[in-house]
């Protein structure tokens, strides 16, 4: 939001309406985040995460559940309403896997992750669980392998033309390039037995940096593990919907359309490197090609392989902690922190940085409070279980809370693994201005400038030499982000933590936060080496900016719960969103251009002449004609949405300080569901739960965000009915939120007719 | 050129001028073809490989005299005229070369390939020469080591930003992205001690594919040799601009500006391995890694390194080839054909791929003269020494009979490396009606379609998913390929083999004919492994598209020297012009639009904020603010370019076939040097010996060619004056090269006048 609207819209100085405007500076604003700070000290994060990340805690281990009970004791401690809420979900867990090379030459993968002197992995009494892929379905099946390099869509379109099959054989792919869980889905779309997903060593191991221990990367036996859930929703796999109470209604396991249908495994490039060293075949493109000191060959090579895993599919509890600091003023107006503490493992980056962050965060309020301090509105802190096998704990929460959230709910905050580094947040855009009322007050240890103006910086370079797919995106991120009389432009959200069921399903509001790309977890992510001592080595040394995490997430709590004013910037939002419509726009145009290209040179057989006709190749499948879509409806929504977002704005400056109490309500009231009128009830092609029409995960990315997704995703996967469907809904779904927004500019003005 | 032109422009069937357009099929064209193609037959080209493959034949070898002996026999046997024409050109061979690590601990590069059983270089008598690059600058240094990743300009802006200077230290580049020679140029320019260059396994070795003996990649000790003089002239060192006759003046060594001033070294990745593997420091960026099983980093990490070169500095003989066969009408026109057969240890595939091509055109073609043909106009066969270390043989044979060459000389016609795969030409581009006509004529004996249609599918592929930085002129070519009524385009000459001096100095037009991309030659280039067993088993198996090669070139040597009108297509040139001019705008557009940027972000010290602080990082140099230019003298050359080729192509078509002999002389004598009008006696900015205005190598990509390039690397090298100064100095040439072809339609349209 604009600086002027900034200050209108923050009234922490006074406990009435309809307060005047005041300053970031030398307010009681900065006062009281002064105090907060004080609270913070990176030793209690330190001796936290110490205990947290001493045993594995996956669901269902004795440590998962101790640090439950620790958290909750910790929050009650410091003054907190606070309780565990359960559930009971599915969650396999391996009884028995195999992987071998049985001809030409034998060979037995290792599965395993030794313990490294002098680290947690071999300083825990309790046993951490196999590598292994959470929903797999179990099998036991021998084949020749073929590599799919990042086993993505458009892998499997280089794999058509260079003549190659996936049926009836098993897929080893590499980590990378999307959610890992479409890698084996995308494999048994595609025909394959069963699926191998292993981690390169090009993309997280020694082309990266020097292997932990020496270094922060993957050593040659570390493993990746995660969920292969099929998100065509979160959470629980038997509970679509609905919480996963004691007494919830189940599908059956085979019933459940989220479980993958054939066996898969994740393994480690010391493992792989001998598989992949043994395929014969074509060699695989150059994009297609790690760091292995291997030729890189599809395949098939006329090699046998087994692979097999058997899992345990009980029921396991999960534990979600929930505590609440009750409202001054506005008790029924929730402002909902979370972060999940289940890991793979230790999971010490992965999630407990960002769970140290929230108790320090929640210590510091607690300290506030017994000062004598309440939030206007009431403060929900979360600390979810069941994150790692599906977004389950936060899902399942949301699902039984649904009603009261969107009753309630005003914004959801989220954090999950942290770094040291420059702050990266993705969210729903309407949030950009309390973002960036954050961003500018905290400042950067490193560079002694604030860490939103370190932010704008990396977002302007990243659009300098950007050769990227979405270059187009980047500079029009990188133009936001030089204008220093704008908000901080966000990432809208994708997917991948536990902001999920609350924007995509509900359409609550979220921001997730994080400090990142200095110090590298990602090189023993979801392994048995994300352990205290990695992350106090080479992520975060320090704990400074786990600190700081929580002094920024902390700020964006105190900002939200405190605010009398609501805290959208809407013109910020209509701003995105005029992007992005500019961005599906080309994509139609470029995807009709590429379609008329490959049917001429289909039609003069360029894709033949131009193979090698020694080795196998294939023709791509015929791109489908790209009509000419009606995008006006779009259009006109846009336009109107960029003139109600305008004239709101201005209202909130012009009119918001001078609100009667009465007036104010109405307006809150107004605003805090405006987002959800983002949602249709109908949701996304093929995907029901999914109801939010402007910001989604791809079907085809996992993590990655889809913007506008019923019609952006339809022309990529070339359902141009749904495309022309989802025009008018999405325009509808736009159209609801300036309904809204011209509402509450009408009560605004009402203020000003009030005052003649 | 269009069909109806091609159709008037060759005359074959007739001796005298004037005569009607013939058919390209079923005319005695076509039975020339058949009687030439009944000549090439594969087992002389394996024959005669081997034989000139079975020992060294660098520069003064005694293999390389006797390949040029046994050459010369072959075409007196075959019925030319042939002499031997020798030169004294310098060329250092080494006495001593060391490569060691002093410290933190001992290693000394092997430097040494050794020999593989069942190949040449287990089987061959004489010593080869050991790996060097030829030209750089003896010395003995040490220091520590600096990763450069290829070295060129790019890596060092890269290494500005990373804060590390080369400046006193030894850099070790990879071989690739531009001309080896400017690897240790750039070092130098940068404050290096010395430089090494070193063959990474993803470009070259078994990150493409195994290698050799089992496949054709290069073997771990295999060594890329090569020349290093600085292209400011090509030639001999001492001799710039005149023949290196024995009685020419010549330069001291120490006066000659293109011996480069530091000691460099070329050495293998088993070599290079072991001294990558010890430098300390950041590690590479992304782009800067490569296939060994290492973390790439850059330095400077405190390690010694010992470099030391000695070379005998002593002027050694060269031996061209040459062989005439006398055109019978215009025995003063030369059609000129080209390759050179001195290698840097066996070099089956470079040259003699190409050699054994030439030489089964050059039997054939003596057979057809043996059967009574005669050439109207004459053919001269070249097979040049010396081209190795810079192109010499060519150099100094068209340096000496340069005044001739201008006069007579209607078309050079080379070829070098030959592989399995799609015909790949470059040359100047009123050629391309020529080219599309024999390309049109020659079957593919892959697809069974014409070697031309092959090309364009390649030509349109390339544009389908193209990222690279000269999208737009892929796209560009890729529409000319998909225009079946267009001729085919084919690439402007950059550098790298013996062309060049015909082109880049002289103004004579040029070809160059390779079939690329199937068979893989770049696995053991410059080596002791290129040798017959690897050609005949991974490039050409049944020397195929050696065979094809020469039948393809016969085709454009027959055309040439038989066609009755002049060659040039003039309106495929100025289309290609306008592209190019097209393309210089937008770099300036482009390169104004990136200075405003960065100055901004200068200004901002995004930089700064953007860079991890716990490492050395830099800033980038300020790029100069670009000037608005005045392009209008291009602009208008263009169009006059674009309107008076239209002319002159619809005159020849209209009028070509009824010229009297009188008139077709003129027009013959007008149109011979027209390629000659796009070069001016001043040259390029820095290097006055490149005297065309249109066509030159990049000096910052070496082989890469740069249309254009008084302006276009003016602007991209900051030398904003020299664009302004070449913005009219170009007009100029391009409007000389209209006024011939206005001279041209005139005396055409004169023909219509005189037959009314």
């Amino acid at each position: 939001m604009p600086r002027t609207l900034l200050l209108a819209a923050t009234g922490l100085s006074c406990l009435l309406a309809a307060s005047p405007p005041v300053s970031a500076v030398g307010s009681e604003e900065a006062a009281l985040f002064a105090r907060f700070d004080a609270v913070i000290r990176p030793d209690d994060l330190r001796g936290w995460m110490k205990l947290l990340a001493a045993e594995p805690n996956h669901v269902g281990s004795p440590h998962d559940k101790a640090n439950a009970e620790w958290i909750l004791a910790q929050f009650k401690s410091w003054g907190w309403d606070a309780h565990i809420e359960s559930f009971d979900v599915l969650y396999p867990t391996p009884i028995h896997e195999a992987l071998e090379m049985v001809s030409p030459r034998p060979f037995k993968a290792m599965l395993q992750e030794p313990p490294i002197p002098g680290d947690s992995s071999a300083r825990a009494k309790e046993p951490a669980l196999p590598a292994y892929f959470a929903y797999q379905g179990d099998g036991d099946v021998r084949g020749e392998l073929v590599y799919v390099n990042y086993g993505m869509k458009e892998d499997y379109d280089t794999l058509e033309r260079l003549g190659v099959s996936v049926r009836g054989r098993i897929v080893i792919a590499r980590y990378g390039h999307g959610w890992r869980g479409l890698k084996p889905k995308l494999a048994w779309e595609h025909g394959a037995l069963g699926c191998i997903v292993y981690s390169d060593p090009q993309d997280d191991g020694y082309g990266q940096e020097a292997a932990y221990p020496s270094g922060p990367m993957r050593p040659p036996h570390g493993i990746q593990r995660g969920s292969v859930e099929d998100y065509q929703f979160q959470g629980d796999p038997l509970t679509p919907g609905v919480g996963a109470t004691k007494d919830a209604k189940r599908l059956a396991i085979s019933d459940s359309p989220v479980i993958l249908k054939i066996p898969a495994l994740p393994i480690s490039y010391a493992d792989a490197q001998v598989l992949l060293a043994s395929i014969g075949g074509q060699v695989a493109p150059e994009s297609g090609r790690g760091a292995l000191p291997i030729t890189y060959r599809v395949g098939p090579g006329g090699e046998t392989v087994h692979l097999a895993v058997k899992s345990d599919w009980s029921l396991k509890p999960i534990y979600d902690v929930i505590a609440t600091l009750k409202g001054s003023t506005l008790p029924d107006e929730w402002v909902i922190r979370g972060n999940h503490h289940d890991g793979w493992v230790f999971g010490a980056s992965d999630p407990l940085s960002g769970q140290v962050a929230l108790l320090a965060e929640a210590k510091a309020m607690g300290a506030l409070a017994a000062g004598g301090w309440r939030p206007k509105r009431s403060i929900v802190y979360t600390s979810w279980d069941g994150e790692e096998p599906g977004l389950i704990g936060s899902t399942e929460w949301a699902e039984t809370h649904a009603d009261e959230l969107k009753q309630k709910a005003v914004l959801y905050i989220n954090s999950d693994t942290n770094h040291r580094g420059v702050l990266s947040v993705e969210g729903t855009q309407d949030f950009e201005g309390l973002v960036d009322a954050v961003a500018r007050s905290v400042t950067d240890p490193e560079t002694g400038v604030s860490v939103g103006e370190r932010m704008r910086a990396r977002l302007r370079l990243a659009a300098l030499d950007s050769h990227s797919d979405d270059k187009d995106h980047v500079k029009a991120v990188a133009a936001f982000a030089a204008d220093p009389a704008r908000d901080l432009p966000i990432d809208a959200t994708g997917s991948g933590s536990d902001y999920g069921s609350f924007v995509n399903h509900l359409g609550i509001p979220a921001l997730n936060l994080e400090y990142a790309d200095e110090g590298k977890s990602n090189g023993v992510y979801h392994s048995r080496y994300d352990t205290f001592e990695h992350h106090s080595r080479f992520v975060d040394p320090g704990f400074v900016y786990d600190s700081l995490l929580a002094r920024t997430v902390g700020r964006v709590v105190l900002m939200a719960a405190d605010s009398d004013l609501p805290l959208q910037s809407a013109s910020d939002f209509a701003a995105e969103i005029a992007q992005d419509l500019k961005e599906v726009k080309k994509l139609a145009t470029d995807q009709r251009d590429k379609a008329q290209k490959q049917a001429a040179l289909l039609r003069d057989h360029a894709f033949t002449l131009d193979a090698d006709p020694t080795k196998p190749f294939g023709v791509p499948k015929a791109l489908k004609p790209v009509p000419a879509f009606d995008f006006s409806p779009l259009d006109s929504a846009v336009t109107r949405l960029t003139k109600s977002a305008r004239t709101y704005d201005d209202a909130l400056v012009t009119h918001g300080s001078a609100l009667s109490a009465d007036r104010l309500a109405r307006l809150q009231s107004l605003m805090q569901g405006i987002d959800q009128t983002l949602t249709a009830e109908v949701g996304l092609p093929g995907r029901p739960w999914f109801r939010n029409l402007v910001y989604a995960p791809g079907t085809l990315t996992g993590y990655g965000t889809k913007t506008l997704p019923g019609v952006r995703e339809a022309i990529e996967q070339e359902r141009f009915d749904d495309a022309v469907r989802y025009i008018t809904l999405t325009a509808g779904v736009l159209n609801a939120y300036s309904d809204r927004l011209d509402q509450a500019s009408a009560l605004l003005r009402e203020t000003q007719q009030a005052a003649r």
